[in-house]
C-alpha cells in the first residue's frame, strides 16, 4: 500500500509541457512573436479580427494570487455593437484547485481545509467583480469514486448543506451567482446519492439544482456505482447575469446533452469536470469548443488539479497493476466562445482563477451569422431518434451488390 | 471588374503560417524536438501511447508528387489486436486541389483541365494501394455558388455522368472505392440541382449516392438558391473496405448529422468541403475531431485549395465592397480517429494527397472503452426533440425568483 502523497505530484504525470504549465506558455516562450501570433490564430481563433484582449484585475485580486500561489488570468471576448440592445457583458470566474489534506485525514478536516483554501480564491473572484462563478466537479471532497469504496459517500450533503451555506455568504457579499457542483444526498428520496450542481443566486438564495445526466463507466471513471443518471432534464437557470446551464463532466462527450441545454436557451454552459491526462487530455481542447460552436453559446470548462492518493489500492479492471491514485488531474480550465475563439488555459499543475468577460449578445449574433439552429432540420432527427430507440430499428445501409465478387 | 487571377493566390490570404504551409511544419521547424513532441501530444493526440507512424509510399507515388508538385503525406493509426477478429486495415486517400483554368475559360475546357490535373494524383493514390479515395466537394467545377449566377449550373451532371465515368475507370483499375462529390442534375425529377456524393464501388459500379443534408446561408456561402436540403437520409454504404458515409461540407457544423451516420453504423465518414480561411479556419481542427470522438468512427476531412476568381463581382450582403473571389480555400485536409488522435494536415496552399491506414476495429474498441453509445440516453433526446419541434414548445427554464430585486 502506497503512502498517501497529496500535494506531492508525481514526476511522470506532471512533467508534460517540458516544465511549462500550459501549452500557451510553452508556445509563447519558444516561438518568435510572429510565429506565435499565427499559431494562436488557428489554435484559439480570432474574434472581430483581433486577438482576445488580456484584462487587468485589481491589485486586491492579484495580491491574493501572489500570496496564495494560485494562477490568475483574465481575458475579454468581444462582440459587435447592436442598435437595439445594449451590450450584456458578464464577468465569469472559474476556479480549479487541488485538495489539501491527505485522504487519510478526518473527513471533516479534509472538507474544512478545502473551504479554507478556496476562501482567498473566491475573494479574488469577488473583488475582481466576477458576476458568475463556477467551481469544479465535487469540489468539496477528493474525487474518490475510483476507489469504489462507499465510505466516501459520507462527504455527500443535501442541496442546502454546509457547502452551499459556505458559498451563499460569498454570493451575497459579492452580488455573485455561484455554481456549486457537489456530491448530493437526496434526503427526501431515500437518501440516494447524486452528482449535482447547485445554483446559488446573487442574493444568496438557492435558485435550483441540476443532476449529472451521463455517468461514465470508463476504467477508474466508473462512477455508476455511486450515482445514477440525473432526473432533472436540461434546466436553464435565468439569473441576474444571463441564462446559464451546467453540463457536468462526462456529459461533455455527449453532443445531445450540449444540444438540449442550447434548445432550452442557455447562453453560458459550465462544464465542471474531474479528468486525468492519459485518458482525456487530447479531447479537452476539442469537445467544449465544438459545443460552443455548434450551439452558439459560451462554454466554461473547469478541471480539477493535482494527484489524489487513496489509502487502499484499486484496479481499473484493465490488467494493469493496482494503484492508489487516479492519475494527474490536469487543470487547464478555459472558456470557449460561439465564434470558435477561446481563451488560453489555466495551469495544468496549479490552482487557478480564470476571469473572462463575455458579451452575451455574441450568442445571437453568431446564430444570425451562421444559422446553425435554423438549418438544423430537427424534425428529421426527432424522427431518426424515435426510430432508433425501438428494439427493431434497422440502420439505413446500402450494400454494394458486388460486395462478395472477387476482383479481377 | 477584377481580372480573373486563378493560380495566382493573393498575398494577404495565403501568407498565414509565416511561409510555412501547415501548422505542423511551422511547429516542427521552430520548436526543439522535446517541445515539439509535447505539443504534438496535445494537438494530435496519442494512440496506443505512441505517436502516429509515418508510412512510406512507393516510388511510383512519390515521383508523381515530385513531378506534378502536389503535397503527399502518409500516416498510420494503430489499434489493439483482438482475439476473435482479424485487423481490418483500410488505406484511405484524400485529394485536395485547386482548379486549373480561369473561370472565364469555356466550361468544357475547365472541367477537362481538372480531370487532367487529377489524373496523376489519382494514379498516385492507386499505386499506393489506396482502398477508399475521396475527392473534395464539387470537385469537377469552380465553387461558383458565391456568385449567385445560374449559368454555373451547366457544370451539373447526372449521377452517372462524365465525372462518374472518369472515376469509374480508376476504381476498376485500382480495385478502389471512390467517393465523388459533384453538382448533380436530377434528370428524373424535373432537372433539379443537388449537392451530391456518388459512391463508386471497387468494381467500377455505382453503389449509390448521398445528397448534402444541410445547406448554408452564410455570407458568400449562401448556396440555398442552387440546391435544397438532401432527401437521401443518412445512408451508410457497405463497401468492400468498410462501412462509409459522407457528411458534405456545412453538415459538419451539425452534431445531429454526424450522429445519424453513426447510428446507421458508419466506420469512416468523409467530409468533402469547400471553406475559406477568414470564416472557418479556427473551426476546422475542432468539428471533425469532435465528431470522431463523439461517434466512435474515423472522419476524413477534405477542403479545396486556392483562390477562385470570377468574372463578375458579387457581395456578401455585409456592407463590405464587392469582390470577385470567395477568399482562400485553405486545404488542410486531415483524418481524425475515434480515440481523439489525428494526422497532421496537408498543405494549406498546394494540391495534395493524404494517405492514411486505419484499422476499423478501433471503432468498436473505443465504443467498448468509452461507452458513449451505451450512456447516451437516446430515449430522453428523442422525447426532447419531439417536443422541441412543436410550435408551442416551452424551454425548461428556472428563473431566479429574486431576479428583479435590487442588490443591497
Amino acid at each position: 500500500m502506497e503512502k498517501p502523497q497529496n500535494g506531492e505530484e508525481k514526476e511522470e504525470t506532471t512533467a508534460s509541457f517540458c516544465g511549462y504549465d500550459s501549452l500557451h506558455r510553452l508556445l509563447k516562450d519558444n516561438l518568435n512573436p510572429h510565429h506565435f501570433q499565427e499559431v494562436s490564430r488557428l489554435l484559439t481563433g480570432l474574434n472581430c479580427g483581433k486577438a482576445l484582449e488580456a484584462v487587468s484585475l485589481p491589485e486586491s485580486a492579484t495580491s491574493l494570487s501572489a500570496e496564495h500561489g494560485f494562477d490568475i488570468q483574465a481575458f475579454s471576448f468581444c462582440a459587435d455593437k447592436e442598435l437595439l440592445r445594449e451590450p450584456r457583458i458578464v464577468r465569469v470566474g472559474l476556479i480549479q484547485n487541488s485538495i489539501v489534506l491527505p485522504t487519510t485525514a478526518h473527513f471533516a478536516d479534509q472538507k474544512k481545509a478545502i473551504f479554507e483554501k478556496l476562501k482567498p480564491i473566491i475573494e479574488a473572484a469577488g473583488s475582481s467583480g466576477v458576476n458568475v462563478l463556477c467551481l469544479q466537479e465535487a469540489w468539496m471532497m477528493p474525487f474518490a469514486f475510483c476507489t469504489r469504496e462507499k465510505r466516501w459517500c459520507e462527504f455527500a450533503e443535501p442541496v442546502d448543506g454546509e457547502s452551499t451555506k459556505f458559498l451563499q455568504s460569498f454570493a451575497l457579499k459579492y452580488n455573485m451567482v455561484i455554481v456549486s457542483p457537489i456530491l448530493e444526498r437526496d434526503i427526501n428520496h431515500g437518501e440516494v446519492i447524486w452528482n449535482t450542481a447547485v445554483v446559488i443566486g446573487n442574493h444568496g438564495n438557492i435558485i435550483g439544482k441540476h443532476r449529472k445526466n451521463h455517468i461514465p463507466r470508463v476504467g477508474d471513471f466508473n462512477e455508476s456505482t455511486y450515482y445514477m443518471e440525473g432526473n432533472t432534464g436540461h434546466p436553464v437557470f435565468e439569473t441576474a447575469f444571463g441564462k446559464i446551464a451546467i453540463n457536468i463532466c462526462y456529459g461533455r462527450h455527449h453532443p445531445l446533452n450540449w444540444l438540449a441545454f442550447g434548445l432550452n436557451g442557455a447562453e453560458i454552459v459550465f462544464n465542471p469536470s474531474a479528468t486525468v491526462g492519459e485518458l482525456s487530455e487530447p479531447m479537452w481542447p476539442i469537445e467544449a469548443r465544438n459545443a460552443a460552436i455548434a450551439n452558439s453559446y459560451f462554454v466554461a470548462s473547469i478541471n480539477r488539479v493535482g494527484t489524489e492518493t487513496f489509502p487502499n489500492q484499486f484496479t481499473s479492471g484493465d490488467g494493469k497493476p493496482a494503484h492508489a491514485d487516479f492519475g494527474h488531474f490536469y487543470g487547464s480550465s478555459y472558456v470557449s466562445a460561439p465564434d470558435a475563439s477561446c481563451t488560453p488555459s489555466l495551469s495544468r499543475n496549479r490552482d487557478g482563477l480564470l476571469v473572462t468577460d463575455m458579451d452575451l449578445n455574441l450568442c445571437r449574433q453568431v446564430k444570425d451569422k451562421w444559422g446553425f439552429r435554423m438549418t438544423s432540420r430537427y424534425e428529421l432527427y426527432a424522427d431518426t431518434l424515435a426510430r432508433y430507440v425501438k428494439p427493431d430499428f434497422e440502420p439505413q445501409v446500402t450494400s454494394d451488390p458486388l460486395l462478395h465478387r472477387k476482383s479481377l
